[in-house]
This record gives structure tokens, C-alpha cells and sequence, in this order.
């Protein structure tokens, strides 16, 4: 097989570049290691940064996110028993946030591929990418049984964290950065309606707890949890009266109870690869960084390089300069640290740290305290929420 | 002896609030341990918030300070070899900070006290505080080898850190928080005028350095050294090839060498006392906190406990109500907090981490990126710097 642009990795990075790449005349194939059913299904993220939302729009892929998408101007900021509401568009002159889950945004995607192209494979495993310092590099894959080649102007890793594209690079020119977190996060599905119309982070003396949403009738909770914790270890209830007493305020505030439907416990991690792109490889996405969940910049920070790269690489086709291709890995990776740095900021403000100290939980509420107290500091976090720009 | 309020040392804490108080007709009497001329010559800070020189300014203890005080209207800070403005009075509505040395202040204050009051006996040691939740606490101390009372209405403990105040509360109802840092500041004085008008704040690739000075002709530099530092180890040419290459950015700049006359090591420390106020006995300043001296926050946090103290021991005065003094202890410590939340930042942003890795590096060098290049990030940095409000 031979194509332009190959693509190792169906998640929402290698359908985003594909549909962006198919718009401007480029072709592309995306090999995805998986079924449509599975990709399909796994729960991944749901808050949207407005640029993520512009670039589902932008390929024609947001029919279904303008309607069931839930726009939300802020967030609710809950600690020492009192709620305090940031306000996005009045700190940040106008932009929100769109709750809209991945699996949706995959959907749509797979969706409009299927329906006019470009190729897109599923169950079909990169085994290995040869040459990439060539003009002709190749992934081998395995589809239907059969062990093929796909021979590509470019290939791009949208693959993942456990994907086969970083570890092609040289380990001379790898540079690796990582950072673990002393607790997890048990994820719930649950059937019922919200509580809230806003996500509240909460720092309750438990811990941390997150109360969000996939649509108006189905709640998306989390809560900090230790390490080694199974989610065999928190039956329903436990879940709902950890929960309830993680967000109490009041005698007012309550959480609505329902059937939890999923249940699942996520590591935290911090994860940078440099450079990000290696020859005619580069990678895009979770193949590259991992950022702990609090924030939300997992999911943003894949569709800004897949963004930057479809530039690049539509850039050359039309005019034959690599200048933006060039520099894609230096422009990702300042955008990439600067989320290191939100995530990890507000993972550290809103946890509890089984090693940290009394001066250390002060610290915490102080900080808590300046966001609600202070207009610059509540605009810094509400510009890092709803995402920083573009460099270009 | 007899006094309305008992101040126990004769730092800038202590004698400010003896001016404040002599100034609304309130008898007081200060009593200093060590002999004048030293208390006249211990080098401490230099970088006076707007709200600690309106203070001064207000007791009529600024004629030295408007003529030799330095105007500073930002700072400087220096990483990745790249120099970088922060405006304060742009980012804060016209806020500056002003370069007046602590002796200085000393000085001001002790000749107007000895001129025409209150009382300020220097070799006065206090050894104890007794009855403090009487209406009649006595400090017992020695004077001239005579050991003597001081019987007030109220006791007010300015004796920094290693004083006796803080320790006379009892343990039932003392809470402390503690923060050790894993390095210690090297600080010189020299005989050279300063390189910059401004105060530099660099992370070198060896660590952090700051440029400072005492007046035109004097600089007062500091650099990062490990915590088991003797000033011995680091003979006048090591420490200016060391601060050089901390501040080093291009072949234009570079640091004016003179004689060096005082080298210290100090470690850094942040600690919290809470409450500040036990019955008739309350705390301001280092006896009730301590902050790490990068980003100067130390004496100008003094300055603040002072002056909410003096209004709330006027506002008795005046119209007998205590409650301003009831809710001292509380509107200090927010304030106190917030303190530590920034000299916390501030140190771990600038200082290189023995025990830090690869991914905290990057962390500190994405947080100072964001600084130069984020409007609400640089407003949040002169915010504290420049002082928060009181809160009344």
C-alpha cells in the first residue's frame, strides 16, 4: 500500500488529522489497532477547550456536538465547606467550555470517514515503522491476518501512550520526563441527572472529588482514591457517601443518587517526550505526554498538535515549505509544558497528599483562597481552563 | 513599672507600633535585649512594599527614606540565558516597591523614639510573660543586672523567632506549621554599585542568584548554596565567578566586581504560629512567622501585623470597642498565608532542587515562561509582590 500521510492510531488525534488532511486534498490512511465497537465505547474525556470545539467545526464534524454539546461559562471551585464560581467568559473576554464526551466526538468522526474516506482500517496493528529518517518510510501492519506495508511520505503516531511510534525514535535523541502522583482516580458512570449544571472540583478533607457530566441525564464523578486501590473496594454506597461527603457544603446542597453503570480506577501521571518529531515521524497526542485528568488537557492539548500539524503538513503540500513542519515539535512542546504545568498545579492544589504535611494542606487552602479572592490569579486559571492559543 | 502596652523587642516591629501608638496618645514601653548599636547594624531585608512605606511615612519616621529610598518600579527576571521585565506599575494600577534598607529604618525610628518617646530600654531582657489571660499581664525582665516588672494592659510580643512570646502560649492552644528547604542563601555585601537598577531574580543553570542593592554605591547579592554551607567554603572569587555565571546571558552583560564586607549564610524557612493573639498577649511579626527572604516578604509582613495591631489597640483606646482586636489574630493570618503561599512559589520557582528531577526543572522553566508571556500570570507576580491590601 502506498499513501501521503500514514497514520498509526484511530483515537480522536488520527481521525481529527485525517478529516482536516482529507478537507485539504491530502491522502491519508489511519490504521487502528482496535474494533470500531471498542474505540467506540472506551470512556476517555468531555471537556472541550473552545479551540477544540473550532476545529471539530472547522472539519465538518460537529453536527451532533452543537446540539447535545453542553456549553459551560465556568467552573465551581468547592472547599472548607464553601462554593465559589469562576466565571470564564467575564475573566477571559468571552470563552467557555463545551462538556461533549470523546467517545461522541470518536463517533462522529468514524462516522463521516466511513462515509467519504480517507481509508481508515480497523484491527489493523503497526507492528513496526522502518526508515523513518528516509523520504519513504513504511509501517508494517497486520490486518485480517495478513502482514502488510504502508510506504508513506510521513508518518504520524497518534498511538498513544502504549503505541509503537515513540519507541521508534533513537534512544540518542529521546528525552523523556515523568512524573508520578502518590493517589488515583476511581471514575463512576452513573444514571442520573446531574446535580449541578457546572463540574465542581471540590477539595473535601477526604480528598479530592470531581462532579461532572456526559448529558442531562447521565453524571460523570471522580474521586481521589489510593494507589493500590481496586474498584472492588468501593461498593455503590461507599462511592455515593465518599462522595457526598467530599462535595458537602450545606444542609441545602445534596448529590442525587443513581445506578452506577461503570466504574474504573486511572493512575495519575505526568509524561513528556522530546522531540516530537524524529526524520519524517512525528507524533501527536498521548504517543508523546500524559497529563493527570485534573484540568481536562489531555484530550485539548492531542486536537492543538494535531491542529499545528495538519498546518504543517498542508503547508507543504500547497507550497512546498517545511518551515512549520520544522518547528511543530518546539511549538507543540511550549504548549505541552504549559499544561504540564496547569495540570499538575491543579492536581497538587486539589488532592490530598498521603505524604504531605499540615503546612503543606495550608498551602493548599491558601491557594484555593487567592483564585476566589483574587481577580489576576482567577484569569490565570480560567485562560490555562479554557485553553491557551495556537502559537500561530 | 507600669505601662498601657508592653512591647517586647526593638526591631522594626516593635518600634513601629510604639511610634503608631506614642502618635494616638497611648503609653508604651519597649524593651530590647541587645545593645542599640547592634540592633542599629544587623543586616536583614531591604525591599519595602508600598504599604510598609506609607506606614512609615504616616509616623513620620520617612525623612531619610524619600531621599535615599530607591523607587523600583519591577524587577528582572533571568532564565534559558534570556532577561525578562516585569512592569508593576502597568500590571497593578501604579504600584512600585521601594529599596530602603532595614537598618536604615532602625535607625529612623530609634532617634525619633529617643527624641521624644515612649520609653525604649535597650539590654532589656525579657524572661517571662506572666498572667497574659489576666486584664493585668506582667513581662519580667533584666535591666542594667536588675531583674524588674513591667506590669500592662496588654503584651505585645515583636521578638522574632527565638523570643519568649510565642513560647508563652500555652501548648493546648498552639498550632505551628513548618516548611524546610533543601538549600540556604549565601549573602554578600559589596562595595560596588549595582549592575542593574533593578532587583534580578535569576535561575541559573547552577541555581538561583539575586542582584539587589543597598544604595548606589552598595550591592547586596545573594546566591544558592547547600544547606551544610559554611561561608568559608566560598572565598570572595569563587562567589563573584559564581555569580556570574548565575547571571550570565550574553557577551553585553556583566557583573561589576568590588570588595566584599559581610558574607552570611542564611537557611530558608517558612513557619506559621497559630493564633497570634492569646488572651492579653499577641504577636506580630517573625515571633509569629517566619517566610523564606525570596520574595522579600518577611519584614513587610511585620509591617502589616504591626499596623492592624495599632489600629485595633487604638480603636479600644478611642472607643473602648475590642473587636477589632478579637478578630487580629484571623485577619493576620489570611494575610500571613497568603504570604507563605507566595515566598513558597517564589523560592521553589527560582531555586534549583537538589533533590528535584528533570521533569520539576521543566516545570519551574515552563512556570516562569509563563510569566513573561501571560498578562494575568505577570499581574498575579506584582500583585503579591507588591503587597496585598490590608484587609481593612
Amino acid at each position: 500500500m502506498r499513501t501521503t500521510i500514514g497514520i498509526i492510531g484511530g483515537g480522536p488525534a488520527g481521525l481529527l488529522l485525517a478529516r482536516l488532511l482529507h478537507r485539504a486534498g491530502i491522502d491519508c490512511v489511519v490504521l487502528e489497532s482496535r474494533t470500531r465497537a471498542y474505540v467506540e465505547q472506551r470512556q476517555r474525556a468531555g471537556m472541550l477547550e473552545q479551540g477544540t470545539v473550532d476545529a471539530l467545526r472547522e472539519c465538518g464534524a460537529a453536527d451532533r456536538l452543537e446540539v447535545d454539546g453542553l456549553v459551560h461559562n465556568g467552573i465551581e471551585l468547592r472547599f472548607d465547606r464553601e462554593r465559589h464560581h469562576i466565571d470564564f467568559p467575564v475573566l477571559t473576554g468571552g470563552r467557555t467550555v463545551t462538556i461533549y464526551a470523546q467517545t461522541e466526538i470518536v463517533k462522529d468522526l468514524i462516522a463521516l470517514q466511513l462515509a467519504d474516506g480517507p481509508q481508515l482500517l480497523f484491527e489493523a496493528e503497526a507492528l513496526a515503522i522502518e526508515r523513518p529518517e528516509s523520504d519513504t518510510p513504511v509501517v508494517r501492519f497486520v490486518h485480517q491476518g495478513r502482514e502488510q506495508s504502508l510506504t508513506c511520505d510521513w508518518v504520524i503516531g497518534c498511538d498513544g501512550f502504549h503505541g509503537i511510534a515513540r519507541d521508534t525514535f533513537p534512544a540518542a535523541v529521546s528525552r523523556t520526563y515523568e512524573h508520578d502522583y502518590p493517589y488515583s482516580w476511581l471514575g463512576v458512570l452513573a444514571d442520573v441527572p446531574p446535580s449541578c449544571e457546572e463540574l465542581i472540583y471540590a477539595r473535601g478533607d477526604g480528598g479530592f472529588a470531581l462532579h461532572s457530566m456526559r448529558s442531562p441525564s447521565v453524571s460523570r464523578l471522580y474521586l481521589q482514591v489510593a494507589n493500590d486501590t481496586s474498584s472492588d473496594d468501593w461498593p455503590d454506597d461507599r462511592i455515593w457517601d465518599e462522595l457526598s461527603a467530599r462535595f458537602a457544603i450545606d444542609a441545602d446542597w445534596h448529590l442525587e443518587r443513581g445506578p452506577i453503570t461503570s466504574k474504573s480506577v486511572t493512575p495519575m501521571r505526568s509524561y513528556v517526550h522530546e522531540p516530537m518529531r524524529h526524520g519524517r515521524l512525528l507524533l501527536a497526542g498521548d504517543a508523546a505526554h500524559i497529563v493527570p485528568p485534573t484540568g481536562a488537557k489531555g484530550l485539548n492539548l492531542a486536537v492543538s498538535d494535531v491542529r499545528l500539524l495538519a498546518r504543517g503538513l498542508i503547508e507543504l503540500h500547497r507550497t512546498g515549505s517545511g518551515q512549520l513542519l520544522d518547528r511543530y515539535s518546539d511549538l507543540c512542546l511550549d504548549r505541552v509544558w504549559q499544561a504540564m504545568r496547569f495540570s499538575y498545579d491543579m492536581t497538587r492544589m486539589l488532592h490530598a497528599d498521603p505524604d504531605g504535611d499540615a503546612f503543606e494542606h495550608r498551602l493548599q487552602l491558601a491557594r484555593l483562597r487567592r483564585i476566589t479572592a483574587s481577580r489576576p490569579a482567577a484569569a490565570e486559571l480560567a485562560a490555562n481552563y479554557t485553553g491557551l492559543p495556537l502559537p500561530l
